[in-house]
């Protein structure tokens, strides 16, 4: 007999995360996740109303977490430059150290129901809508000479994306290594001509 | 009574092309497939042996699609800014131009068996590799500036995947246009300096 209450809700949420990053949410059952979990499947549904629920939990807490990351990089930070660097590390290290969740994000959006969905697009939303005012900022200030704001921000958010598939944390590159790299094509793309562009830290 | 003989193999490639890239290759089924092309599940199996040999086939056409575009963009051109700018364009292209074949083949290399997946990662790196010799080149040629050409190339290749999401064909700007905008921030990631970059063709 195995016992439905010796499994955390952070447990269930984390077989839920790499099984839907593994093999799809459609294609992960409840009972998929109840076996890896050694439990009965009825039995998990003492910890989670529903497979979509478990889904929604898993997105709602990777876009918290990286939206209270990007407020943290950002605090106090006056110069446009220096926010868009840190706005690109600490995405970068987020993808870094969280690919399960990161893979679950960027694919299962398609399989979010109503309200789940549009409450997930929007703190999505909000992540880039930071991204894109400091690049406007820093174009209205004279710091950047971008044509097209909203793509380059889009281009920005976007390239570090699959670093996870690569990156090896036993590598030669730390994960902050490689996040600063990015911060540098970050200021490139935008056309900022600063002290220590292309350098890296690496 | 529904007739199989109906149904153009690719009209079962392209049925299952949006089915996996709606809701996933295990979560798709050969019965919802036949579904969709209003033929019996027994009768799909005159058109293909299998689902896998069905998502095999759709990443090999997209990858050998896409190496041959990029060949085609490549030809003849000698000049390294100009065939980072060509590449970096006609990657993009791709992506706005085949969504749902992108998207199966950016999440759904995890449920190739092999030799499948080999064969597939194969040509992926094949493609990646000719971005990272025209960024290599560049550098031992002093035209472009980059810590680590590796890093540069995945970031070229990568910041265009999700333009497919955001990309309006009725918008302001042409898929060429926004192909354009991307070119030259490739071009500003390896710190070349040439007339136009930044300019975009918009």
């Amino acid at each position: 007999m195995v016992k439905s209450t010796a499994v955390s809700p952070q447990a269930v949420q984390d077989a839920a995360r790499d099984l839907f990053a593994s093999q799809g949410y459609r294609g992960t059952s409840m009972k998929d996740i109840a076996q890896v979990l050694a439990v009965s499947a009825p039995s998990l549904y003492n910890h989670v109303p529903s497979k979509q629920d478990l889904l929604y939990g898993i997105m709602n807490v990777a876009m918290d977490r990286a939206l209270a990351a990007l407020a943290v990089a950002l605090e106090g930070v006056a110069d446009l430059a220096d926010q868009l660097r840190r706005a690109t590390e600490v995405t970068v290290l987020d993808f870094l150290e969280n690919p399960a969740e990161v893979t679950v994000c960027n694919t299962e959006i398609r399989s979010l129901d109503e309200p789940y969905r549009q409450a997930i697009i929007d703190k999505r939303d909000a992540y880039a809508g930071r991204l894109l005012t400091i690049v406007e900022q820093g174009c209205s200030a004279g710091l950047f000479d971008v044509v097209e704001p909203r793509v380059a921000s889009f281009a920005i958010l976007e390239m570090g994306n699959n670093a996870k598939a690569w990156f090896d944390p036993r590598g030669t590159y730390s994960a902050q290594d490689v996040a600063a790299l990015y911060g540098d094509f970050a200021l490139r793309i935008v056309g900022h001509r600063g002290p220590g562009v292309g350098q890296g830290r690496a």
